[in-house]
């Protein structure tokens, strides 16, 4: 649906908003109060787009209202989180209504006997588990960004983060939603049920829908027991071949799962280590893995890192391993991966986030080829990310000379042989990220048109006008 | 739709389905043959219907022809697997054609490196980790029916089983799928990948879908290094409600997560033990928790299920716990669980089978209303099943006296207490064995209207003539 077959918000509308959400949860004419909603964290500007109106509702039967109204009045929805996408999910690109899910940011009930939690989307994941702590609980999602991105946008996108290896994604979770659906009904999928196949499951199929197929106004999380310590080893080798070989063999060869097995290539790390003033010996390491233990017995947790260093010191290049046993050692080694994304974008404006996502034991190949590619178009590229779970984040950053037009021309015909590369190695367009707004050009490159169509025939079926954030994954 | 608006087989069909699978694959007009086609494992010969003909493809394209053909002539398929689901998910309701899978039983291919098998829907699930284990590999995918029941019916209806507590149900481990649509196309979801966001999760949608969505032709399965060890403890108490009270404390206070915590009331014991002429001192046990324990090092696990047997020593109403630390005792008392449907079944043709699942800390409330039914009307009641996933499975067995009249008169009374009971604990109806065709006239004391009319909206949206598995989970 293209945007002139929807309608501008006009007076009506705009006082309806206003009675549903009240005047002071309604942002409209006012440019600069409506800017930051016109815009997620992809840094290139042609992504954005300004709402005509943002409103902030506090209940579900506000959204309720305003989905109806939106339908009603063919006015495109779309639902905001904290604005920390990195595929334009949350930009109104056909204008329109942005809900804001902001004021909905509580805690509803901490369930200790049944380790759930319910709380609304728009508290900020580390909020949940800072809230935990004194109940020895804890949510195991790790979104790199978790110090401000919202658990809602975590379940719009089915976010992945630092410590997947051994407790899985989002999805793994999320037990129950209340979900405002395309047509303004309010549905409670799933529970707090450790498992239940009575109708489809709905709440997998709202995970990664990207705001697309509802708007999630409550979430019920599944929580596990806090563990009790951490540690981390940094590895250093001698070529970005020989880290990321040892990556799928580590639980094969060791019978350990670690919580975490990140990756840093050489880029990667010296432009963090200069971002934060890091002074780690690096011993010209070209490639770097990140891997964590947790537990709740120190002993085990050595027993289980000396098992995996002296699995790596078998292996071909390992030049260095330095081990994070307490927490301020292991903060310092996370802070490295933590503020990449951040360092990373300061670079160059030309510059393309990828987040691909390979079968794990094939990022040795992907990060050969981006190693060729680097050499053909000498490109900087950084690139880091979860390689246990096969997910790299992959910057494609322009040589300093190169001007805007020769960026514009050579970016889709490099992006053209790393999406088929990917695609041969059975690789996927995105690993966490979404695909949203930024990637959709891209997704027949992954998908058959079979896919897509049913894809789009579940999103007709259940909201016939498009309004709810149109444009987004695929168009219909 | 009804019955009458399908059409019949007739020549056309039966010569078109012969040249597709070949006559050799094909049962037509042979009742005896077709007859083994027409139930599952669900006792009461109500919920069978033969089918008009069977056929037994081999590939994923003989299938898509298959589905065309009943597209076209509006004939209703029933994809099969083993025939052992319990909520006659596989039977044919309305005639027609049942698509066997039990030709498409091979693994096609291990990736020991990616950790990852792929399979067909007709193979064996215990045979998967029968074929992994010279690979110190396995799929956590643990169905009490395991020797019998195929991958593809685990997956049609997300099979929980007996390993869900540390190892979740079988959607935790499907990451690709091969899936015939309805509408005769070929389509891959997913792939070889530990997570992917390029697109709707429709691999978890298709779980649990009961082959009302499409019949899954290439199943990929995420495996995990083989435990070396494991450990078992049978804990006997004094009543049910001591048993069942201390399940959702095991996890929260040890910081301890068993593999199973498996539940089973004296009624059921006492049927089992009889069944397999076991002898164990039962101390006149009311309720009986089996916890076990794996990994790779003996020590470890029996300081977790020492620190187990610590803390239900200070629960109440413990009377004995037995330790199984050895193969041929830890199969000993894994015997008894596995064997329990089975003994219970012969007990009496008039009993109800159901599969109902609660907040895990809420299964003390549905227990004790299990004996409040009990008493009330006279019931045998063995209960048994996943208590650590809140999923307990319980027969309400006729008292003896009881005629087939009586039986049919008082079940739906005492049904509708129970689920009335069940739904305002948070329940729900299935936890693991699926509506299928048995349940599907009490999904909407579960499911609201808008929830059932999202579920029917999709059904129909992807296969509008209703030809696939048709009248299974909800009618449309």
């Amino acid at each position: 649906m293209s945007c002139n077959k929807y309608n501008k918000i006009d007076k009506d509308v705009l006082k309806r908003l206003k009675e549903i959400v009240g005047h002071q949860n309604l942002i409209f004419d006012n440019e600069e109060k409506l800017e930051p909603y016109s815009k997620d964290e992809v840094p290139d500007s042609k992504y954005s787009h300004m709402p005509e109106v943002v409103v902030k509702p506090s209940t579900s039967v506000e959204i309720s209202s305003i989905v109806k109204l939106a339908n009603k009045r063919k006015i495109p929805l779309t639902p905001r989180g904290a604005g920390s996408g990195l595929s334009g999910g949350a930009v109104p690109i056909y204008g329109g209504i942005v809900i804001s899910l902001e004021n909905m940011n509580k805690i509803i009930e901490l369930d200790r006997k049944n380790m759930m939690i319910t709380v609304e989307p728009g508290i900020v994941s580390n909020e949940i588990n800072e809230y935990l702590r004194e109940y020895n609980l804890f949510y195991a999602g790790y979104p790199m960004s978790m110090e401000t991105c919202f658990i809602g946008g975590n379940v719009a996108e089915n976010a992945g983060g630092g410590k997947a290896v051994k407790y899985g994604v989002t999805s793994r979770y999320v037990i129950g939603l209340e979900v405002v659906m395309p047509n303004g009904e309010i549905v409670e999928y799933g529970g707090k049920l450790l498992k239940d196949v009575t109708g489809y499951n709905m709440v997998q199929l709202m995970l990664a829908s990207e705001g697309t197929l509802g708007i999630f106004t409550k979430i019920i999380l599944k929580l596990l027991p806090l563990p009790k310590y951490q540690a981390d080893i940094l590895c250093l080798f001698d070529s970005t071949d020989n880290a990321v070989n040892s990556v799928h063999k580590i639980i094969t060869g060791t019978g350990i799962t670690p919580v975490s097995i990140e990756y840093m290539n050489k880029c990667a790390l010296e432009i963090v280590f200069k971002y934060l003033n890091e002074s780690i010996q690096l011993h010209n390491a070209e490639g770097t893995l990140l891997i964590s233990f947790d537990g709740n017995s120190p002993d085990r947790i050595e027993e289980d890192y000396t098992a995996v260093c002296n699995f790596l010191e078998k292996q071909k290049g390992l030049l260095e391993i330095y081990v994070a046993d307490n927490l301020s050692t292991s903060e310092r080694v996370w802070k490295l991966r933590i503020n990449l994304a951040e360092a990373v974008s300061v670079l160059s404006k030309h510059q393309a986030a990828e987040d691909l996502v390979v079968p794990p034991a094939a990022i040795n190949k992907l990060s050969a080829f981006l190693n060729k590619l680097s050499a053909k178009y000498c490109l900087k590229v950084p690139c880091y990310g979860h390689a246990g779970d096969g997910n790299l984040h992959i910057r494609i950053v322009a040589p300093e000379d190169w001007g805007k037009n020769k960026w514009e021309e050579l970016l889709p015909i490099i992006q053209d042989e790393l999406y088929r590369y990917t695609y041969n190695l059975g690789g996927r367009l995105s690993g966490e990220h979404g695909i949203g707004h930024k990637r959709k050009k891209y997704i027949d490159y992954f998908l058959s048109e079979s896919h897509l169509n049913v894809l789009k025939t579940i999103k007709k079926s259940l909201d016939p006008n498009n309004i709810m954030n149109p444009g987004k994954i695929f168009d219909i």
